[in-house]
């Protein structure tokens, strides 16, 4: 597990660099489908001491398999997506200011321009809110029941993060670099979307073909931006 | 007091390192209470060239003890609060920019998320107007007696800060360290309650459940975030 | 042509330099016009590892002419713009925030003021949305289309660049350098219409008079700005 | 003149370090009054480059006194206003974001709070248009006369500074390094008081009370902030 255990430690190192979290209020997470084991970042250690063997092993059921630290408090989230959705290899938590701003707001973040469609097909979806209930027991696990039943029976590679009302964005990908990079994706066109809905309230979202063409351009069997 | 000096020097020099204050715009204090000495900053100093000997000590009445310098203009503003409140170590005031817009807006920063609920229990109250009397006499002192008038009988460390209305935050801790770790948290949560507001103006506040669940992870005796 | 990929290398390298870009979401390219190559950058290559050898070359049809990577798929696009627009020496295409929230808006950028006035003579425009068709069938072409249906008989120096609808900005200049500083200024100018648009929505464009003044000051026969 | 051409040029290039301008897009000037002679930046060179000795003196008519450059397009405007305020010993031309976006709103900048009267008596005021004629003959002295008809009988150091309607801040102290201290506090300010009116745009001004107060704390002779 050292491998991961490093790839996830600089995963989470890469969220302050990129200006995504304040203190320690954010996490990142990786699972060896193989193995069955998640490592993720352990819970309140601050960014400047945290060091590789610092993160936290659990079976996906939740049970500690090795570290010395209590794993991040939101680690029931994580588990539940991954118990969910074998598509997911990685997964981001943060407050990044925007990304939270809608989600306060509650209200989705609307697809409006291209560099949406470049990575997310459709709106990025602000979940319910939770249940008074679902607050007071398991409050972490019920966050991932509620973001489950936001993508409903979307691809979740197509819908890569949403918002949790009233709390903050949640990314994944095939693993923790591309959360990560989903997760600054979101921030970058949640203030986009912002600065364009503070100048013009009544905006319509992309047309459909426009869309798809941006969303195929980087994804499935005929896209034609980068290298491969 | 050498090493309380240094503490709050360090304290001091955090501000403009989180971006806090422009030039001198701002000051930390702390308190040792078995002695009833208060060590802050001095008035005026650049930051630049601002070193921990130079730190003034009062005692709570405002005598100065030691120093070469004036102490900050706003020292009685602190001690009207360490006179009042036992449970407060350190304090730091700011004129951060989103907590002093709210501040120029005369409005409390609302409570929308639980970003604001990990820190602060319900909304961020913003003082009444001082009276034309209050700001020609004992102006600084009074500016404490308002803050207190306003947290009536909550507990400080459970609304860590407010903002003085068409002045800005005054933020306080169990020691510099925490006070000032508050201040960041307040101008951050600032930005993002201002951001989800231009979204949607008529936005509500967090149900009960989820903002007794985030102030309870952090604070109290079942807090499970963090490593103790 | 060793010389030309290393200029439009560095100016590909500007972008990020200059806040203007998120991962590899931009390109810069140049024209050799008396050998009618272009040099533009390599799809989707992280900036970080990005060296000037990287750099493509294409005929003004988009063959490949050298390189050892796929071209930009905005290729297109930058040499409809070329074939048709001699004065075009360099070329940039960006999302930066500001500039990408007016395409989005699908709004004109107003000229507000002597900033704007300084380099774009009059307002900067938004393209028309392109149509279905537009979008299935060569669409990056036809994105140098629609900015050229947009520019009519305009000089396409005194209107160094503009915004296609719900996408992003393009911009020029007589070579990728003059491109690159035209792409800082769009964002900066669409910064700050932004700022004054949500302080007051009913705008005034500048006058006639001061709108001739700036802009002549740095163009044309009589221009007294700078050294020359 | 080697000592005053030094602290122009530091005062210069303090100007991108305070993130006050793009490009080459300000000026500071200060003058010398016992030989009537004008240090100001030249026209149109890049910070990156410039070096003290290539700051240009004229005398207060505008003559070239020394410089192997021309001196910045906006000289007449500095002259015109020296020529009429014996008080100022520097002058700053910038065009920072927020109190930009102030002048193309054509709004004064509201004096909100105790940030803005530590430094500003009163509104900071936008000038009228100027007339066609006016920008088309003497455009840049008469900027400098416009100032002065806004500025009326009122101190210029308790207006530090103003707003050109349509352009940018100038601002003023009684050498170059106070100037640039108070365009760096205009900016703040303006970004403030726009966040404040974006939450609320009818916000009332600061109380007299509370404005003297704080200008009067920094001011004049019996001020208590600082050391002096």
């Amino acid at each position: 597990m050292a491998q991961l255990k490093q790839r996830v430690f600089e995963a989470n190192m890469a969220l302050p660099q990129h200006g995504l979290v304040t203190y320690t209020w954010g996490n990142v997470s990786a699972i060896d489908r193989e193995r069955g084991l998640v490592v993720i970042k352990p819970s309140g250690v601050a960014y400047e001491v945290m060091r590789a063997e610092d993160m936290v092993v659990v079976d996906v059921q939740g049970n500690l398999v090795e570290g010395h630290y209590r794993p991040s408090s939101d680690t029931p989230t994580h588990l539940e997506l991954y118990r969910r959705y074998p598509q997911m290899g990685g997964i981001v938590h943060t407050h990044s200011t925007h990304a939270t701003a809608w989600a306060q707001a509650g209200l989705d973040i609307p697809a409006l321009g291209t560099t949406h469609a470049d990575y997310f097909f459709g709106d990025i979806p602000c979940t319910r809110p939770l249940t008074a209930h679902e607050v007071e027991h398991e409050y972490e696990k019920n966050t991932g029941v509620v973001i489950a039943q936001t993508l409903g029976d979307r691809n979740p590679l197509h819908t890569p993060g949403m918002i949790a009302y009233q709390h903050g964005p949640f990314c994944w990908g095939k693993d923790a670099e591309e959360a990560v990079h989903n997760a600054v994706v979101l921030e970058e066109v949640a203030r986009m979307a912002w600065l364009a809905c503070t100048l013009n309230p009544h905006l319509r979202a992309l047309d459909s073909a426009l869309q798809h063409k941006h969303f195929n351009r980087k994804h499935g069997p005929n896209a034609y931006y980068g290298q491969k």
